[in-house]
């Protein structure tokens, strides 16, 4: 099969920009992807643009990728607009990927974006709850926070998580997004921090939870063998699956769409969780990545307060799982999480973490979920890397 | 490379269907290109959903597809949203062409689908107008309309069309439309009766023009040797090309979009305009469809006109275009129609067009463009399918 590389990536920072239009995010964080790639806007050869929101909050539709774009001079060649809510970033990725893999284009780009923040917040409430059926769950008020509150609380209930974890996953991604630049909130919180700011549903508080963002995210893709710049370590792409969720009854059996996203990744890539040296997973509440330990087999269900506790997913532990702050203190800018999640990753493999790097990691793994179908995500993908050379 | 196949087309009829929600629309489309396949739900292991509007008409966004598709029962697998305006469902059916070369599934679903008549007629123009850049031609009232009708008369002044010529292809199309069953309009109109029709844009009349739609249509492709039904003709991709658009002055003298496509298309699949049989453009306005017959290599430039008149584009001709009756008279649900154009030319390719039927074509070819970026459109996909079997 054809080999894909990660041949450059590059953002905007996540946060609240007022003073930028959400093509100024695409330009900012392609033109860094572009020249962390060696390449310059003629070598691009097709575009897969992610974005959740744009129709509803900036009024552009349709062709979101290619209005962004073309003010950089991106254009002629085929731009496709990817939208599966706050899954979006990796689905641009993994049709990227594909697209290479089938002989379509040898140096393919996707970027996602966002621009949450706008005059009128309830707006921007409203749109995301489109990432959900709106037929049954729209005016509800069941937004992702609920639904994540209710299966962290089942989960405390049945004594397999207890509120304690919940605290500290939290502490750990704060204090992990006050190292990186790229980072909404970059203050470390304490214990005391997280319980005292305002409940949003029970058990989750303010400081657990990810919040509107703006923000961009860029990767370029290549044909291996299409041009690799000196000095820098390669980086493949060693699996992508996907998956979407399913409407299931409370007692049905069924593995969780993460979970069968992974199961196909490891496939995909030869290998199980004990490979994996470094995760970010998609925690748009911090407590999640919790849940993620377990559907992702880095331990056995009811061992993920354990596992966090030893240290192991901290940046200094045994497998960093959220090195860049994950969801809740990177910030969630829903169409540009996806891709952010890779750059933080290709910067692990790399070596080019700065106060966040981990121990030399060689395999890496990206789970990216959005939307909901009655509790499961409507869109999962799980990406692995692989560091193809040698760390010296 | 991969051979790919058609192995089963559906729609829902092009209309006006108040009675029926968007999902109602994609469950029987795809039901009846499942069947037509020979295939179950479960047969089907990734799915490509392209919509344009649903987002603004119907407050569905971000999992357009998973929420109408759940509905059916596929889940579970792969699903990506697509958005390319216009040309969304030939976008659609590309990266279903793709994840199959890919190797990432062997059965795909690319199922495209709008609703475009609401209770509020200015929401769906306002939502038509987000297929152009909203900050160049937003509230302009810079239309596809106008867009066309300014092209025309251009190339009417220049000599290269005569205002007859606009007239006698909407008369073909309307004509064609007549003997389509899935078609909107379905009455044949004379020269009389579209030169009374109200003035849209100068030389463009009313029945000139598409008009708001509802429908979906629903393509399912297979690796080839996956699975054939007994006794149907086999048809396979012989090309699948895309291009964006590009902002060019005046002067410049770049190919169009359409003949970007059209030439990659011919190089895949190994021949040329010479060789194909049947063809639905892109007749967004009846007359269009003689802009692309140069576009396409058809004829020469400023000989459009006089390939009408030869009657070689009829249902009965050498190489009959839009036999479906074209946009202006099958309908243009935006989401949908790149899809409903493969559909009529795997029926016309399996001998299955009942009254459209054109004469045992065996290499056919669709065009379909989306939105709007400085005259050029947005996105643009050219496909070439042809039929594996002899006629016998």
């Amino acid at each position: 099969m054809t080999g894909v590389e990660v041949a450059g990536v590059g953002m905007h920072p996540f946060g609240r920009f007022p003073e930028k239009a959400l093509k100024d995010l695409v330009r900012e964080s392609t033109a860094r992807a572009l020249a962390d790639a060696g390449i310059g806007i003629r070598d691009v050869q097709a575009v897969y643009a992610s974005n959740g929101m744009a129709g509803l909050l900036q009024g552009q539709e349709q062709i979101r990728g290619q209005s962004a774009l073309r003010d950089i001079g991106i254009e002629r060649v085929p731009i496709v607009n990817i939208d599966n809510a706050c899954a979006g970033g990796s689905s641009a990725f993994r049709e990227a990927v594909l697209a290479i893999r089938a002989g379509a284009a040898d140096t393919v780009l996707a970027v996602g974006f966002e621009k949450m923040f706008v005059a009128d917040r309830d707006r921007s409430l409203a749109a995301l709850e489109t990432a959900a059926d709106i037929e049954l769950t729209g005016g509800l008020g069941l937004q992702f926070t609920a639904i994540y509150a209710m299966r962290l609380r089942k989960r405390i209930d049945a004594g397999l998580l207890r509120e304690r974890d919940l605290v500290d996953v939290t502490v750990k991604n704060h204090y992990n997004g006050s190292l990186n630049p790229n980072a909404q909130h970059r203050k470390p919180v304490t214990p005391e921090q997280i319980l005292e700011s305002r409940p949003i549903a029970d058990p989750l508080t303010l400081l657990m939870c990810s919040s509107f963002s703006d923000g961009a995210a860029a990767v370029v893709l290549r044909r291996a063998g299409t041009g690799t710049v000196e000095g820098r370590p390669r980086v493949r792409v060693a699996a992508a699956a996907a998956a979407s969720g399913y409407t299931a009854g409370p007692e049905d059996d069924l593995p969780s769409t993460a979970t069968t996203c992974a199961t196909s990744a490891y496939e995909q890539a030869g290998l199980g969780p004990d490979a994996v040296d470094v995760v970010e997973v998609h925690d748009a509440m911090a407590p999640g990545e919790l849940l993620y330990y377990e559907q992702l087999g880095l331990c056995e269900v009811g061992q993920a307060g354990d596992l966090l506790a030893s240290g192991a997913t901290a940046i200094t532990g045994r497998i960093p799982v959220n090195p860049s702050g994950g969801l809740s203190a990177r910030g969630h800018p829903v169409g540009a999480t996806g891709l952010a999640q890779l750059c933080e990753l290709v910067w692990q493999l790399r070596g080019e973490a700065g106060a966040r790097q981990s121990n030399q990691p060689r395999v890496a793994l990206a789970q990216n979920s959005g939307g909901w179908l009655s509790g499961e995500p409507a869109a999962c993908n799980v990406h692995i890397l692989e560091r193809v050379d040698a760390w010296t």
